[in-house]
């Protein structure tokens, strides 16, 4: 723990010294009056920074000549909600382009519009469309007005040196310091609660706080509102970020808390620089940037583990505003220029600058280390994690994904094991995401679907085991969230084998799971072989379901299907089942075999298999009664046992050129899959290739302990493994 | 005919010139000895010709090191096969290098390998693999050898000077003469056929005939067999296109056609300038061209009528030599050069070098200057047409394309009057092209696939009306060969409404079809609106089925239907409805109105229905055995009647930012549309706007006639307008 104590010694001083910097200068939240200086110095001459300024000049020159309107609070969704959306976002801007200017019109359009708040706010009252919980006063939920808070602070910050003494009084007591007051008072739960509404609202008091010189409000804000110091900023810093830096909810939430986390970290570095906050934790702040940003894919998208739109890439405000912060205060690492680059824009504060002027002189930019790392999950990092094996540049980059983390909170899906796997710049086997159309509002409001629920969350919406066709842990959150995932072993060491495995526990009573995978490089395929070994043992015999969502076109395979042509159901009634049509299925006739085309690749699947496996083409769609969900495609291998092994290859090869009209290496290497044993010393898989190769994949089952050594006798045949696992190749 | 005339006169000039330029220089036919010292001399400065020298370098280096390999025959897509194909191409490329270089290891690779195909040609009798017509001996189909013969020439023309006078005999008199002679005594039927497989034979003849200084054999290329101007290239290029450049076969195979069509030209224009076969028929070649990528959308997509493989774009090789070679013998016309940017690569010949230096010169690249046009079809261009609308730049543009066409050979769909529609870069309304998955031997050995004629080809796979769940002519080729689309009017001028319609008569017995586009351009809407009426008229009760294939996820729409979530059936049995599941159905309660989300816009399509007209919300892939059809969706509108009219009209709006998480404009401003009336003067549509106003649009079903006075009376109210069609505005 003696990374805490630095901040633990500030924070029993910081509460004797409250009021110390009352009189303090302006602008210092996220832009101080120095950097605001050269921002203007530097314009004309630092393309990001130019780039920036032009885009804050239009969307202000267009809002100074309009009318300002504040309108009173009516609705959820529509215009006025978004009119007090763009207000904020407005004001913020101009607030900034004063500071960088002194061009008056905007300071007034600053001043006219916060004295219309503090004229309107203190009028409101709960929002007619506030919902039981977390409501606001201007917005119906008090997310959006921490938000607005968080911004309208800023600019007010940036106009403070210019407004009249009364101005800066009727701002101050009848707008920023009662919806402060109003936060901790009303909503004193949501400052102390480890969440990503909490950090908001946190974030929102502490700028409050330093804006009006209170350190009454900055340290709640930091503290939480008993100043125990098991609420508030620091408190949420420790527990929703593990020591990695992964952020409990996954990466799609995890951008979304970047925001109020980094963003008050500056605020904080640029008010009470002895808490060295960039320091915290070993650099934590640093860190949640990287493990967010090594959850992207190549093409900029987040992994969408848990709830997730898979439209959001890092070009989004809040990686804009973390990367830029944390290239200033991380040790301006050059990786984080080539996100920077894509994103094309840079904030206007001293980071900005640090970084557009580091864009300026780059004499070449080289590609964010993405690299094969694991992310322990848990503020102790003792939840489980997610594991990341990578091979190949960012032009062409296999990525294979395994999520052994806690839940996740109330965005948590229930896909204990689930894996992920990407190659040629897309997806290949996918996660849905969730079900949700952001901001559409003839789509549930823009809420998420009833089949998020019903599907995007089930198991059965995800590459892992579904045990008797229910979810992990039956769907229940409270249950799910007592349990996470364990890693087994975690290694990437040597490019040519890398592999990770992981365990769960009673995802349904009395069910163990342990899934291995490895990506293999080896001259024999033109890109890594994804092997993956999912071993389920019981207390007694139960149907067993591994699906897998693939993109792409079936173009071969050895399964002996009937196809539904003429008629289709649903796979199941319930738990996500009943939202997936069979299009085909039959038994397996030895391992089988899948060959699908995507883009200029193809991809082999191989199974395991003997007659006792069933397999399902699949898609989705059944029972969608609103057009929700996307029609996708997937293959479901079940069987009924006590204890199986499903052991897989995805190997991806060939090309096809339907430009230039060629397609060469249609077939797979593989053409064999099979188990030859496993028990709880471990599990011997063989791969069989086209040209008589054969390799031996050797995992224990045991504790991993590197140093152990492994026997196993099979069919008359002695293996032998040192170590977790070991990857053995016979034959030319 | 008086285009005609100047080659006619040379024409019968010519049969009495034969061989009098037997003496001639080499290399000459698509590159010439001065051109290969202007490229020599041009390199190092001209980046894209740089670029195209180092690629065919790369390819030539690495097939001179290689032991060469003239397999005898086997296979149809095999290794062999594969081998003879890379062969010519090395061949083609070593010739040009050494032309270029003079580096004579190049000349040794292609004399080394013309020798061998001089041994192994001339012992070869009917490929293995022949199927009943158009065999070859290399080949399986005689398709492949003509263009090996028509690369093997070029190689052979380059290193003809530095040959011996033995080995050109060799070469001569074993490979090329016997070889041209085969052609033009077993194939007579395909040298003189009007087909791509025609043009293709009569190119490799008519090079053989110019390398070896044979106007025998280069008068029967350009003549026909029988010298009577009733085959051969010139009658091929005269009937395949149209006076406007449109290729009867569709974009698709155009591009295919393009290459020896144009560069035979380039042959000719270097062998026989006397010809001046770039003025033909008022410069067909180059309108050809132009026609032709007036056939791509903005994103470089060939328009998918017909057979079609949606991935090819005017990148493929094909272009580059057609935008290349009539870029040099068109006028050097400017919008060329941002076709060829996008290519990035030039040819290695005369015309390639014009080219790069144009692009090294260039100050700015003007777009290719993609219009709205009608493009007849036919010789003659009496055989109906293709009509494209479009609106807007490259960035976003809006093409509306209508197909009344005749069949288009063995490649034709039977569809008369489909559409097609792109916007934002994209697709919205499809045609979904071909059956087909090129080269992937699984694929039913990468040929058109069953479904091709079960679905693609139907008239139910495209946006237009089918009656009595027929297609077109009943699907028999043989029938629809004899029938076309009639314009009815085109009108482009004005960008505010453009418009086109075109009718056809007998698809069934008795129908009669007048389709009606026009894409509005008003303040009121954000992007132009499209409006289509569609009038059947018959003879008696038929049942009329108008289907639209969109791209998109449905977010609204006001049909009271009935999912089928839990067990799903085809629309119908028999052509091409067998492979339609219906996902729901309802009957219209006044005029139905889907809204799509695609990409960052919502398409709103809203049709004039009453409960009369019963909607299907179908998805592609029943009876689909093989996987071989993509799952994509449509709406079908069904009504039974003796005369009717479909009027829709298809709105793009709003905006839709995953990133930066908002949604605008959601609900169309068309939210009526309503059939007031239609007869033998005309129809008249009413559209209802969301804030009051209403637009008219009556047009005429008399002949076009851009001065006629229509008057029709509707309740009570009497609309009048002049010409073809009319937009009338009121209200708001």
């Amino acid at each position: 723990m003696s990374h805490r104590t630095h901040i633990e010694v500030i924070f029993v001083l910081a509460l004797f010294v409250a009021g110390a910097f009352a009189q303090r200068p302006h602008p210092s939240l996220m832009l101080t009056a120095s950097e605001a200086k050269g921002i203007k110095e530097a314009l004309g001459r630092t393309p990001l920074l130019d780039t920036a300024f032009q885009r804050a000049t239009r969307v202000v020159e267009a809002a100074v000549t309009r009318p300002i309107s504040v309108p009173k609070p009516v609705d959820a969704s529509g215009p006025v909600h978004q009119r007090h959306k763009e207000n904020y976002l407005e004001m913020q801007q101009a607030g900034v382009l004063f500071a960088i200017t002194g061009d008056e019109r905007y300071a007034r359009f600053v001043r006219d519009m916060l004295l219309e708040y503090a004229k309107l706010w203190p009028t409101l009252r709960k929002h007619p469309e506030a919902g039981v919980e977390s409501y606001g006063r201007l917005f119906w939920q008090s997310l959006n007005e921490t938000v607005w808070l968080v911004h309208a602070t800023q600019a007010y910050d940036c106009v403070h040196p210019w407004l009249s003494m009364k101005d800066r009084s009727t701002i101050e007591q009848k707008l920023i310091r009662p919806m402060a007051e109003y936060f901790v008072a009303e909503h004193a739960s949501v400052v102390d609660r480890t969440h990503n509404h909490g950090a908001w609202m946190a974030t929102a008091v502490g700028m409050a706080g330093y804006v009006l010189g209170d350190t009454g409000l900055s340290n709640k804000a930091l503290y939480g509102t008993k100043l125990d110091r098991k609420g508030g900023y620091l408190a949420q810093l420790d527990q929703l970020f593990s020591p990695d830096g992964y952020y409990t909810e996954g990466a799609y939430y995890a951008r979304y808390a970047l925001m109020p986390f980094v963003g008050f970290a500056q605020v904080i570095e640029n008010n009470e620089p002895s808490l060295k906050i960039f320091e915290h934790r070993g650099g934590l702040v640093r860190k949640a940037v990287h493990a967010t940003l090594q959850l992207t894919y190549t093409n900029g998208a987040f992994i969408p583990i848990n709830d997730a739109m898979k439209e959001k890439t890092f070009l989004s405000a809040e990686l804009i505003l973390a990367t830029n912060t944390v290239f200033r205060h991380g040790g301006e690492d050059p990786g984080l220029l080539w996100v920077v680059q894509q994103q094309g824009e840079v904030m206007l504060n001293g980071a900005g600058l640090a970084v557009a002027e580091a864009m300026r002189d780059a004499k070449r930019i080289v590609p964010f280390p993405y690299a094969s790392i694991e992310l322990r999950d848990g503020g102790d990092g003792t939840q489980g994690g997610l594991g990341m094996l990578r091979y190949g540049g960012v032009e062409d980059q296999s990525l294979l994904l395994m999520k052994y983390t806690s839940h996740g909170l109330s965005h948590g899906h229930f896909d204990k094991l689930g894996i992920l796997y990407y190659n040629q710049g897309r997806e290949i086997l996918q996660d849905y995401g969730a079900a949700r159309f952001l901001n559409v509002e003839t789509k549930y409001g823009g809420r998420y679907l009833p089949e998020n629920k019903t599907w995007a969350k089930q198991t059965v919406a995800h590459n892992t085991v579904v045990v008797d066709e229910r979810s992990h842990f039956d769907g229940k959150e409270p249950v799910s969230s007592r349990h996470h995932g364990m890693r087994h072993f975690f290694r990437a060491v040597d490019a040519g084998v890398q592999s990770m495995s992981a365990t769960v526990s009673d995802v349904a009573s009395g069910v163990q799971m342990q899934r291995t995978l490895l990506m293999i490089d080896d001259r024999r395929f033109a890109k890594p072989l994804v092997v993956d070994i999912l071993r389920v043992v019981a207390d007694k015999e139960h149907q067993y379901d591994l699906p897998f969502y693939y993109f792409g076109q079936i173009v071969n395979t050895n399964v002996k299907y009937t196809a539904h042509g003429a008629k289709r159901t649903a796979l199941g009634v319930a738990n996500g089942y009943q939202h997936l049509w069979v299009e085909a299925d039959g038994p397996a006739n030895g391992p089988a075999q899948v060959t699908l085309l995507n883009g200029r690749r193809y991809y082999s699947l191989t199974t395991a298999a003997d007659s006792s496996t069933h397999v399902y083409f699949t898609r989705l769609g059944a029972n969608d009664p609103s057009f929700n969900l996307r029609s996708e495609p997937g293959l479901l291998f079940r069987r009924r046992a006590q204890e199986t092994v499903f052991a897989t290859t995805l190997e991806p090869h060939g090309e096809f050129d339907p430009i230039k009209e060629f397609s060469i290496g249609l077939h797979p290497t593989i053409i064999g899959v099979r188990v030859l044993a496993s028990d709880d010393e471990g599990t011997v898989v063989e791969l069989t290739g086209r040209d008589g190769s054969r390799w031996h994949v050797m995992v224990t089952n045991r504790p991993s302990d590197p140093s152990a050594e492994h026997v196993m006798k099979v069919e008359g045949t002695t293996y032998r493994w040192k170590g977790d696992v070991e990857v053995e190749r016979s034959g030319e």
